[in-house]
Protein backbone atom coordinates (compact mmCIF):
# COMPACT_ATOMS: atom_id res chain seq x y z
CA UNK A 1 0.00 0.00 0.00
CA UNK A 2 1.05 3.55 -0.98
CA UNK A 3 0.18 6.12 2.03
CA UNK A 4 0.42 9.86 1.78
CA UNK A 5 1.71 11.58 4.71
CA UNK A 6 1.43 14.71 5.83
CA UNK A 7 2.68 15.99 9.52
CA UNK A 8 2.19 18.78 11.87
CA UNK A 9 4.59 19.41 14.34
CA UNK A 10 3.37 22.01 17.32
CA UNK A 11 6.47 24.24 18.59
CA UNK A 12 6.93 24.60 22.03
CA UNK A 13 9.00 27.19 23.69
CA UNK A 14 8.56 30.12 21.73
CA UNK A 15 9.13 33.06 24.66
CA UNK A 16 5.96 35.64 25.10
CA UNK A 17 5.88 37.84 22.27
CA UNK A 18 6.16 41.51 22.96
CA UNK A 19 6.60 44.53 20.60
CA UNK A 20 9.07 44.66 18.47
CA UNK A 21 10.13 41.08 18.28
CA UNK A 22 11.07 39.45 15.08
CA UNK A 23 9.05 36.01 15.08
CA UNK A 24 10.97 34.61 12.17
CA UNK A 25 14.49 34.90 14.05
CA UNK A 26 12.64 34.07 17.50
CA UNK A 27 11.51 30.40 15.21
CA UNK A 28 14.49 29.66 13.28
CA UNK A 29 16.15 29.91 16.47
CA UNK A 30 13.75 27.64 18.19
CA UNK A 31 14.18 25.34 15.70
CA UNK A 32 18.04 25.65 15.51
CA UNK A 33 18.44 24.44 19.30
CA UNK A 34 16.10 21.45 18.60
CA UNK A 35 15.63 18.20 16.50
CA UNK A 36 13.05 19.72 14.37
CA UNK A 37 14.29 21.08 11.21
CA UNK A 38 12.74 23.73 8.67
CA UNK A 39 12.46 21.93 5.16
CA UNK A 40 11.65 23.93 1.45
CA UNK A 41 7.77 23.55 1.27
CA UNK A 42 6.97 23.69 4.63
CA UNK A 43 4.39 25.83 5.51
CA UNK A 44 4.20 27.55 9.10
CA UNK A 45 1.43 28.54 10.45
CA UNK A 46 1.36 31.75 13.19
CA UNK A 47 -1.18 32.93 15.39
CA UNK A 48 -3.04 36.24 14.86
CA UNK A 49 -2.47 36.51 18.62
CA UNK A 50 1.78 36.65 18.94
CA UNK A 51 2.14 38.70 15.28
CA UNK A 52 -0.47 41.64 16.56
CA UNK A 53 1.94 41.16 20.08
CA UNK A 54 4.65 41.62 17.73
CA UNK A 55 3.88 44.84 15.81
CA UNK A 56 1.97 46.08 19.12
CA UNK A 57 -1.73 45.61 17.70
CA UNK A 58 -3.15 45.61 21.32
CA UNK A 59 -5.32 48.12 23.23
CA UNK A 60 -5.96 49.24 26.76
CA UNK A 61 -9.52 49.08 27.68
CA UNK A 62 -9.33 51.05 30.47
CA UNK A 63 -8.63 53.75 28.37
CA UNK A 64 -11.45 54.04 25.97
CA UNK A 65 -13.97 56.15 26.72
CA UNK A 66 -17.43 54.43 24.77
CA UNK A 67 -19.46 56.50 22.66
CA UNK A 68 -23.11 56.92 22.45
CA UNK A 69 -23.60 54.13 20.20
CA UNK A 70 -21.05 51.84 21.99
CA UNK A 71 -23.40 52.40 24.60
CA UNK A 72 -26.97 51.73 23.26
CA UNK A 73 -25.01 48.44 21.18
CA UNK A 74 -23.95 47.39 24.82
CA UNK A 75 -27.16 47.04 26.05
CA UNK A 76 -28.54 45.65 23.24
CA UNK A 77 -26.46 43.05 23.56
CA UNK A 78 -26.27 42.65 27.62
CA UNK A 79 -30.23 42.12 26.95
CA UNK A 80 -30.11 38.82 24.27
CA UNK A 81 -26.35 37.83 26.28
CA UNK A 82 -28.11 37.75 29.23
CA UNK A 83 -31.29 35.59 28.10
CA UNK A 84 -28.58 33.30 27.10
CA UNK A 85 -26.61 33.15 30.11
CA UNK A 86 -23.61 34.19 28.53
CA UNK A 87 -21.17 37.29 29.38
CA UNK A 88 -21.55 40.44 28.73
CA UNK A 89 -18.82 42.65 27.14
CA UNK A 90 -18.06 45.50 28.05
CA UNK A 91 -18.65 49.64 26.55
CA UNK A 92 -15.26 49.88 26.02
CA UNK A 93 -14.96 46.35 23.91
CA UNK A 94 -18.25 47.41 22.03
CA UNK A 95 -16.17 51.04 21.26
CA UNK A 96 -12.23 48.83 20.46
CA UNK A 97 -15.28 46.17 17.89
CA UNK A 98 -16.74 49.58 16.81
CA UNK A 99 -13.14 51.06 16.19
CA UNK A 100 -12.33 47.89 14.10
CA UNK A 101 -15.50 48.01 11.94
CA UNK A 102 -16.36 48.98 8.48
CA UNK A 103 -20.09 47.37 9.01
CA UNK A 104 -22.49 45.90 11.90
CA UNK A 105 -23.66 42.88 10.10
CA UNK A 106 -25.61 41.14 13.22
CA UNK A 107 -26.34 42.55 16.51
CA UNK A 108 -26.76 39.47 18.84
CA UNK A 109 -24.73 37.96 21.76
CA UNK A 110 -21.63 39.45 19.78
CA UNK A 111 -21.11 41.97 17.22
CA UNK A 112 -21.00 40.39 13.93
CA UNK A 113 -19.07 42.84 11.77
CA UNK A 114 -16.94 43.17 8.67
CA UNK A 115 -13.87 44.51 9.55
CA UNK A 116 -12.61 47.70 8.24
CA UNK A 117 -9.09 46.61 7.15
CA UNK A 118 -9.76 43.48 5.20
CA UNK A 119 -13.41 42.56 4.90
CA UNK A 120 -13.69 39.38 6.97
CA UNK A 121 -16.87 38.99 8.61
CA UNK A 122 -16.18 37.86 12.27
CA UNK A 123 -17.85 38.23 15.74
CA UNK A 124 -16.37 41.09 17.60
CA UNK A 125 -13.69 42.38 14.85
CA UNK A 126 -11.76 39.32 16.17
CA UNK A 127 -10.41 41.41 18.86
CA UNK A 128 -9.52 38.64 21.37
CA UNK A 129 -9.05 39.06 25.16
CA UNK A 130 -7.38 35.77 25.62
CA UNK A 131 -3.59 34.69 25.71
CA UNK A 132 -2.67 38.22 25.99
CA UNK A 133 -1.23 39.71 29.42
CA UNK A 134 -3.48 42.32 31.58
CA UNK A 135 -7.35 42.14 32.37
CA UNK A 136 -7.94 44.59 29.92
CA UNK A 137 -5.66 44.33 27.70
CA UNK A 138 -7.25 43.11 24.07
CA UNK A 139 -5.27 42.07 20.95
CA UNK A 140 -6.72 43.25 17.34
CA UNK A 141 -6.04 42.27 13.89
CA UNK A 142 -3.02 43.50 12.14
CA UNK A 143 -4.17 46.06 9.95
CA UNK A 144 -2.24 44.13 6.83
CA UNK A 145 -2.09 40.65 7.48
CA UNK A 146 -0.61 39.93 4.12
CA UNK A 147 2.10 42.24 4.55
CA UNK A 148 3.12 40.61 8.25
CA UNK A 149 3.01 37.00 6.59
CA UNK A 150 5.42 38.02 3.49
CA UNK A 151 7.45 39.73 5.87
CA UNK A 152 8.24 36.69 7.77
CA UNK A 153 8.33 34.76 4.61
CA UNK A 154 10.84 36.97 3.78
CA UNK A 155 13.25 36.97 7.11
CA UNK A 156 12.55 33.33 6.92
CA UNK A 157 13.83 33.37 3.80
CA UNK A 158 17.39 35.54 4.64
CA UNK A 159 18.02 33.41 7.55
CA UNK A 160 17.62 30.02 6.23
CA UNK A 161 17.93 30.47 2.23
CA UNK A 162 14.41 28.39 2.19
CA UNK A 163 10.70 28.37 0.39
CA UNK A 164 8.55 28.61 3.31
CA UNK A 165 4.96 29.51 3.19
CA UNK A 166 3.27 31.57 5.24
CA UNK A 167 -0.21 31.55 6.97
CA UNK A 168 -1.59 33.85 10.06
CA UNK A 169 -4.22 31.87 11.96
CA UNK A 170 -6.78 32.62 13.67
CA UNK A 171 -10.39 30.87 14.60
CA UNK A 172 -13.72 32.05 13.86
CA UNK A 173 -17.36 31.17 14.48
CA UNK A 174 -19.65 30.46 11.93
CA UNK A 175 -23.28 29.99 10.86
CA UNK A 176 -24.99 26.58 11.10
CA UNK A 177 -21.97 24.87 13.56
CA UNK A 178 -21.37 25.01 17.19
CA UNK A 179 -17.53 25.40 17.54
CA UNK A 180 -14.59 27.68 16.40
CA UNK A 181 -12.49 26.34 13.43
CA UNK A 182 -9.14 27.91 11.47
CA UNK A 183 -9.33 30.34 9.28
CA UNK A 184 -6.92 31.83 7.37
CA UNK A 185 -6.35 36.11 7.90
CA UNK A 186 -3.53 36.84 6.23
CA UNK A 187 -0.56 34.43 3.79
CA UNK A 188 2.34 34.46 2.03
CA UNK A 189 3.89 32.06 -0.42
CA UNK A 190 0.72 30.02 -1.70
CA UNK A 191 -2.82 31.01 -3.03
CA UNK A 192 -5.16 30.82 0.08
CA UNK A 193 -8.02 29.12 -1.87
CA UNK A 194 -7.61 26.00 -4.78
CA UNK A 195 -9.30 26.18 -7.88
CA UNK A 196 -9.84 22.22 -8.98
CA UNK A 197 -12.52 23.02 -11.87
CA UNK A 198 -11.83 21.23 -15.03
CA UNK A 199 -9.76 18.94 -12.93
CA UNK A 200 -11.24 15.19 -13.27
CA UNK A 201 -12.16 12.95 -10.63
CA UNK A 202 -11.58 9.36 -9.79
CA UNK A 203 -13.94 8.02 -12.51
CA UNK A 204 -12.98 10.51 -15.54
CA UNK A 205 -15.60 13.05 -14.79
CA UNK A 206 -14.67 16.37 -14.88
CA UNK A 207 -15.18 18.73 -11.76
CA UNK A 208 -17.57 21.48 -12.20
CA UNK A 209 -17.31 24.12 -9.38
CA UNK A 210 -14.87 22.47 -6.66
CA UNK A 211 -13.00 25.16 -5.33
CA UNK A 212 -11.29 23.63 -1.93
CA UNK A 213 -10.65 26.80 0.46
CA UNK A 214 -7.24 25.10 1.52
CA UNK A 215 -5.81 27.89 3.51
CA UNK A 216 -8.29 28.00 5.85
CA UNK A 217 -8.46 23.63 6.03
CA UNK A 218 -4.84 23.99 6.75
CA UNK A 219 -5.07 26.32 9.53
CA UNK A 220 -8.00 23.61 11.24
CA UNK A 221 -5.15 21.21 11.14
CA UNK A 222 -2.72 23.80 12.80
CA UNK A 223 -5.37 23.95 15.33
CA UNK A 224 -5.64 20.76 16.61
CA UNK A 225 -1.91 20.90 17.59
CA UNK A 226 -2.03 24.67 18.75
CA UNK A 227 -5.64 24.69 20.81
CA UNK A 228 -6.85 27.61 22.27
CA UNK A 229 -6.37 27.66 26.05
CA UNK A 230 -2.76 27.00 27.95
CA UNK A 231 -0.84 25.18 24.95
CA UNK A 232 1.46 27.52 24.60
CA UNK A 233 2.15 26.34 20.71
CA UNK A 234 1.31 29.57 18.62
CA UNK A 235 3.96 28.28 15.59
CA UNK A 236 2.90 25.36 13.56
CA UNK A 237 4.95 23.32 10.54
CA UNK A 238 3.03 21.54 8.42
CA UNK A 239 5.06 19.40 6.45
CA UNK A 240 4.22 17.20 3.40
CA UNK A 241 1.45 19.29 1.73
CA UNK A 242 2.09 19.93 -2.07
CA UNK A 243 1.22 22.87 -2.46
CA UNK A 244 2.05 26.00 -5.71
CA UNK A 245 4.33 28.53 -4.94
CA UNK A 246 2.87 32.17 -5.63
CA UNK A 247 5.08 34.72 -5.08
CA UNK A 248 1.99 37.54 -4.43
CA UNK A 249 -0.64 35.71 -2.54
CA UNK A 250 -3.00 37.70 -0.66
CA UNK A 251 -6.21 36.37 1.33
CA UNK A 252 -8.28 38.20 -1.06
CA UNK A 253 -9.05 35.65 -3.03
CA UNK A 254 -10.59 33.95 -0.54
CA UNK A 255 -13.23 36.65 0.29
CA UNK A 256 -16.65 36.32 -1.60
CA UNK A 257 -17.75 39.23 -2.51
CA UNK A 258 -20.50 40.54 -0.88
CA UNK A 259 -23.35 40.58 -4.03
CA UNK A 260 -22.35 37.02 -4.44
CA UNK A 261 -22.68 36.04 -1.17
CA UNK A 262 -25.98 33.78 -0.13
CA UNK A 263 -25.92 34.80 3.43
CA UNK A 264 -25.29 38.41 3.98
CA UNK A 265 -28.74 40.06 5.28
CA UNK A 266 -27.38 42.96 6.78
CA UNK A 267 -29.10 44.82 9.28
CA UNK B 1 12.81 21.98 22.40
CA UNK B 2 9.60 20.07 22.73
CA UNK B 3 7.78 19.58 20.17
CA UNK B 4 4.01 17.96 19.58
CA UNK B 5 3.62 16.02 16.46
CA UNK B 6 0.32 15.38 14.56
CA UNK B 7 0.26 12.68 11.56
CA UNK B 8 -2.39 12.30 9.15
CA UNK B 9 -1.30 9.30 7.04
CA UNK B 10 -3.66 8.88 3.43
CA UNK B 11 -4.83 5.69 2.53
CA UNK B 12 -4.13 4.48 -1.21
CA UNK B 13 -4.91 1.50 -2.77
CA UNK B 14 -8.52 0.71 -1.52
CA UNK B 15 -10.84 -0.92 -4.11
CA UNK B 16 -13.62 1.22 -5.42
CA UNK B 17 -16.67 0.81 -2.79
CA UNK B 18 -19.67 -0.88 -3.92
CA UNK B 19 -22.82 -1.87 -2.07
CA UNK B 20 -22.33 -4.42 0.65
CA UNK B 21 -18.75 -3.80 1.28
CA UNK B 22 -17.42 -3.37 4.55
CA UNK B 23 -15.24 -0.76 4.84
CA UNK B 24 -13.77 -1.20 8.24
CA UNK B 25 -12.77 -4.47 6.89
CA UNK B 26 -11.21 -3.37 3.83
CA UNK B 27 -9.31 -0.62 5.77
CA UNK B 28 -7.73 -3.10 7.97
CA UNK B 29 -6.76 -5.69 5.10
CA UNK B 30 -5.36 -2.74 2.87
CA UNK B 31 -3.30 -1.92 6.29
CA UNK B 32 -2.07 -4.95 7.20
CA UNK B 33 -0.44 -5.96 3.51
CA UNK B 34 1.18 -2.48 4.18
CA UNK B 35 3.97 -0.80 6.78
CA UNK B 36 1.23 0.91 8.47
CA UNK B 37 -0.36 0.49 11.52
CA UNK B 38 -3.58 0.75 13.54
CA UNK B 39 -3.11 2.01 17.33
CA UNK B 40 -5.13 3.04 19.83
CA UNK B 41 -6.76 6.39 20.15
CA UNK B 42 -6.11 7.19 15.74
CA UNK B 43 -8.91 8.77 14.37
CA UNK B 44 -9.99 7.31 11.07
CA UNK B 45 -11.72 10.16 8.68
CA UNK B 46 -13.56 8.16 5.86
CA UNK B 47 -14.80 10.51 3.35
CA UNK B 48 -18.97 10.17 2.80
CA UNK B 49 -19.00 9.25 -0.93
CA UNK B 50 -17.84 5.48 -0.04
CA UNK B 51 -19.62 5.38 3.07
CA UNK B 52 -22.68 6.09 0.98
CA UNK B 53 -21.92 3.55 -1.90
CA UNK B 54 -21.03 1.26 0.64
CA UNK B 55 -24.69 1.31 2.21
CA UNK B 56 -26.35 2.01 -1.75
CA UNK B 57 -27.36 5.52 -0.97
CA UNK B 58 -26.88 6.49 -4.74
CA UNK B 59 -29.33 7.66 -7.21
CA UNK B 60 -29.60 7.18 -10.94
CA UNK B 61 -31.27 10.72 -11.95
CA UNK B 62 -32.45 9.30 -15.61
CA UNK B 63 -34.86 7.63 -12.90
CA UNK B 64 -36.69 10.80 -11.46
CA UNK B 65 -39.76 12.50 -13.14
CA UNK B 66 -39.36 15.93 -11.47
CA UNK B 67 -41.79 17.42 -10.16
CA UNK B 68 -43.95 20.98 -10.95
CA UNK B 69 -42.11 22.26 -7.86
CA UNK B 70 -38.25 21.15 -9.19
CA UNK B 71 -39.14 22.20 -12.78
CA UNK B 72 -40.08 25.79 -11.03
CA UNK B 73 -36.83 25.68 -9.21
CA UNK B 74 -34.82 24.90 -11.98
CA UNK B 75 -35.43 27.55 -13.58
CA UNK B 76 -35.30 30.29 -11.14
CA UNK B 77 -31.41 28.63 -10.19
CA UNK B 78 -30.88 28.05 -14.04
CA UNK B 79 -31.12 32.10 -14.20
CA UNK B 80 -29.06 32.82 -11.49
CA UNK B 81 -26.48 30.37 -12.74
CA UNK B 82 -26.17 31.70 -16.14
CA UNK B 83 -25.59 35.25 -14.86
CA UNK B 84 -22.48 33.79 -13.29
CA UNK B 85 -21.04 31.74 -15.87
CA UNK B 86 -21.63 27.97 -13.85
CA UNK B 87 -22.94 25.12 -14.78
CA UNK B 88 -26.97 24.09 -14.33
CA UNK B 89 -28.03 21.38 -12.47
CA UNK B 90 -30.73 19.26 -14.16
CA UNK B 91 -34.64 19.83 -12.82
CA UNK B 92 -33.85 16.07 -12.25
CA UNK B 93 -31.05 16.72 -10.10
CA UNK B 94 -33.09 19.33 -8.03
CA UNK B 95 -36.11 17.03 -7.37
CA UNK B 96 -33.26 14.84 -5.71
CA UNK B 97 -32.58 17.27 -3.67
CA UNK B 98 -36.03 18.22 -2.66
CA UNK B 99 -36.71 14.74 -1.87
CA UNK B 100 -33.54 14.76 0.90
CA UNK B 101 -34.92 18.47 2.27
CA UNK B 102 -36.55 19.53 5.06
CA UNK B 103 -36.77 23.49 4.03
CA UNK B 104 -35.62 25.64 1.25
CA UNK B 105 -33.12 28.38 2.97
CA UNK B 106 -32.28 30.05 -0.22
CA UNK B 107 -32.63 29.96 -4.12
CA UNK B 108 -29.50 30.86 -5.50
CA UNK B 109 -27.20 29.02 -8.06
CA UNK B 110 -27.35 26.37 -5.83
CA UNK B 111 -30.18 25.26 -3.42
CA UNK B 112 -28.71 26.03 0.14
CA UNK B 113 -31.35 23.38 2.32
CA UNK B 114 -31.90 22.08 5.46
CA UNK B 115 -31.61 18.38 4.92
CA UNK B 116 -34.19 16.12 6.26
CA UNK B 117 -32.67 13.26 8.16
CA UNK B 118 -30.08 15.53 9.80
CA UNK B 119 -30.80 19.36 9.86
CA UNK B 120 -27.44 19.99 8.28
CA UNK B 121 -27.42 23.09 6.48
CA UNK B 122 -25.91 22.94 2.85
CA UNK B 123 -25.42 23.33 -0.65
CA UNK B 124 -27.53 20.76 -2.78
CA UNK B 125 -28.55 18.36 0.58
CA UNK B 126 -25.19 17.00 -0.01
CA UNK B 127 -25.78 15.44 -3.61
CA UNK B 128 -22.18 15.07 -5.07
CA UNK B 129 -22.02 14.40 -8.84
CA UNK B 130 -18.16 13.32 -8.45
CA UNK B 131 -16.23 10.61 -7.55
CA UNK B 132 -18.83 8.19 -8.54
CA UNK B 133 -19.40 5.52 -11.14
CA UNK B 134 -22.22 6.85 -14.23
CA UNK B 135 -22.45 10.04 -15.51
CA UNK B 136 -26.12 10.13 -13.71
CA UNK B 137 -25.55 8.56 -10.79
CA UNK B 138 -25.23 10.51 -7.88
CA UNK B 139 -24.59 9.47 -3.89
CA UNK B 140 -26.79 10.82 -1.36
CA UNK B 141 -25.67 11.57 2.89
CA UNK B 142 -26.20 8.42 4.71
CA UNK B 143 -29.36 8.54 5.74
CA UNK B 144 -28.06 8.08 9.74
CA UNK B 145 -24.39 9.13 9.63
CA UNK B 146 -23.75 8.21 13.28
CA UNK B 147 -24.96 5.22 12.85
CA UNK B 148 -22.51 4.10 10.09
CA UNK B 149 -19.51 5.70 11.82
CA UNK B 150 -20.51 3.75 15.14
CA UNK B 151 -21.19 0.75 13.12
CA UNK B 152 -17.46 0.72 11.57
CA UNK B 153 -16.26 1.54 15.18
CA UNK B 154 -17.78 -1.55 16.85
CA UNK B 155 -16.20 -3.56 13.72
CA UNK B 156 -12.56 -2.02 13.67
CA UNK B 157 -12.76 -2.83 17.37
CA UNK B 158 -13.94 -6.23 16.82
CA UNK B 159 -11.47 -6.84 13.82
CA UNK B 160 -8.85 -5.21 15.62
CA UNK B 161 -9.10 -5.04 19.37
CA UNK B 162 -8.48 -1.02 19.42
CA UNK B 163 -10.11 2.00 20.61
CA UNK B 164 -10.50 3.69 17.17
CA UNK B 165 -12.46 6.92 16.73
CA UNK B 166 -14.53 7.30 13.39
CA UNK B 167 -15.59 10.45 11.72
CA UNK B 168 -17.54 10.44 8.23
CA UNK B 169 -15.93 13.44 6.39
CA UNK B 170 -17.54 16.08 3.45
CA UNK B 171 -16.53 19.13 2.40
CA UNK B 172 -19.68 22.06 2.48
CA UNK B 173 -19.06 25.65 1.24
CA UNK B 174 -19.90 28.16 3.54
CA UNK B 175 -20.62 31.89 3.99
CA UNK B 176 -18.34 34.41 3.55
CA UNK B 177 -15.90 32.86 2.72
CA UNK B 178 -15.05 30.94 -0.75
CA UNK B 179 -13.70 27.59 -0.72
CA UNK B 180 -15.25 24.48 0.52
CA UNK B 181 -13.63 22.87 3.73
CA UNK B 182 -13.82 20.18 5.99
CA UNK B 183 -17.27 18.74 8.13
CA UNK B 184 -17.98 16.27 9.66
CA UNK B 185 -21.36 14.66 9.44
CA UNK B 186 -21.38 11.53 11.56
CA UNK B 187 -19.12 10.20 14.37
CA UNK B 188 -18.44 7.78 16.92
CA UNK B 189 -16.29 7.99 19.77
CA UNK B 190 -15.45 11.70 20.35
CA UNK B 191 -17.70 14.64 20.74
CA UNK B 192 -17.52 16.98 18.27
CA UNK B 193 -16.92 19.76 19.79
CA UNK B 194 -14.88 20.45 22.76
CA UNK B 195 -15.93 22.97 25.12
CA UNK B 196 -12.79 25.08 27.06
CA UNK B 197 -15.52 27.08 28.98
CA UNK B 198 -13.74 27.58 31.93
CA UNK B 199 -10.23 26.55 31.04
CA UNK B 200 -7.15 28.90 31.92
CA UNK B 201 -5.28 30.73 29.18
CA UNK B 202 -1.30 30.67 28.83
CA UNK B 203 -1.95 34.19 31.27
CA UNK B 204 -4.34 32.03 33.63
CA UNK B 205 -6.92 34.15 32.64
CA UNK B 206 -10.39 32.02 32.31
CA UNK B 207 -11.93 31.22 28.99
CA UNK B 208 -15.32 32.69 28.52
CA UNK B 209 -16.57 31.71 25.63
CA UNK B 210 -14.36 29.09 23.90
CA UNK B 211 -15.93 26.18 22.22
CA UNK B 212 -13.93 24.09 19.08
CA UNK B 213 -15.55 22.67 16.14
CA UNK B 214 -12.76 19.93 16.28
CA UNK B 215 -14.44 17.46 14.71
CA UNK B 216 -14.68 19.85 11.71
CA UNK B 217 -10.71 20.92 11.99
CA UNK B 218 -9.80 17.15 11.76
CA UNK B 219 -12.04 16.82 8.74
CA UNK B 220 -10.52 19.86 7.39
CA UNK B 221 -6.69 18.22 8.63
CA UNK B 222 -7.62 15.26 6.89
CA UNK B 223 -9.26 16.65 3.78
CA UNK B 224 -5.41 18.43 2.66
CA UNK B 225 -4.62 14.86 2.29
CA UNK B 226 -8.09 13.11 0.78
CA UNK B 227 -8.30 15.96 -2.04
CA UNK B 228 -11.66 15.91 -4.30
CA UNK B 229 -10.58 14.94 -7.11
CA UNK B 230 -8.76 11.63 -7.93
CA UNK B 231 -6.14 11.33 -5.23
CA UNK B 232 -8.21 8.03 -4.53
CA UNK B 233 -7.53 9.08 -0.75
CA UNK B 234 -11.21 8.14 0.40
CA UNK B 235 -10.01 7.03 4.21
CA UNK B 236 -7.33 9.08 6.44
CA UNK B 237 -5.57 8.13 9.94
CA UNK B 238 -5.46 11.01 11.87
CA UNK B 239 -2.50 9.94 14.79
CA UNK B 240 -1.22 12.27 18.10
CA UNK B 241 -4.56 14.20 19.13
CA UNK B 242 -5.68 13.57 22.34
CA UNK B 243 -8.96 13.03 22.71
CA UNK B 244 -11.45 12.05 25.34
CA UNK B 245 -13.19 8.82 24.27
CA UNK B 246 -17.19 9.42 23.99
CA UNK B 247 -19.24 6.28 23.78
CA UNK B 248 -22.05 7.71 22.71
CA UNK B 249 -21.11 10.39 20.87
CA UNK B 250 -22.93 12.06 17.73
CA UNK B 251 -22.68 14.91 15.36
CA UNK B 252 -25.81 16.59 16.79
CA UNK B 253 -24.40 18.93 19.58
CA UNK B 254 -22.21 20.22 16.43
CA UNK B 255 -25.41 21.71 14.84
CA UNK B 256 -26.92 25.04 16.12
CA UNK B 257 -30.62 25.36 16.65
CA UNK B 258 -32.10 27.18 14.42
CA UNK B 259 -33.55 29.93 17.08
CA UNK B 260 -29.71 30.47 18.08
CA UNK B 261 -28.19 30.72 14.28
CA UNK B 262 -27.26 34.44 13.87
CA UNK B 263 -27.94 34.05 9.71
CA UNK B 264 -30.65 31.89 9.06
CA UNK B 265 -32.96 34.14 7.51
CA UNK B 266 -35.20 31.63 5.60
CA UNK B 267 -36.67 32.47 2.95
Amino acid sequence: MESKNLVIIGLKGLPKIKKGDNIAKLVVDLIKSSKTTLESKDILVIAQSIVSKSIGRIRDLSEITPSGEAIELYQQIKAKAEKLGIPVKSPELIQAILDESKKIIKVEHVLIVETKNHGFICANAGIDQSNVEGQNIVTLLPEKPDHEAQKIRNELKELTNLEIAVIISDSFGRPFRIGSTGVAIGIAGMNPILDQRGFKDLYGYTLQTTIIGHADNLVSAAQIVMGESNEGIPVVIIRGYDYEIEENASIVPILREPNLDLFRSEE
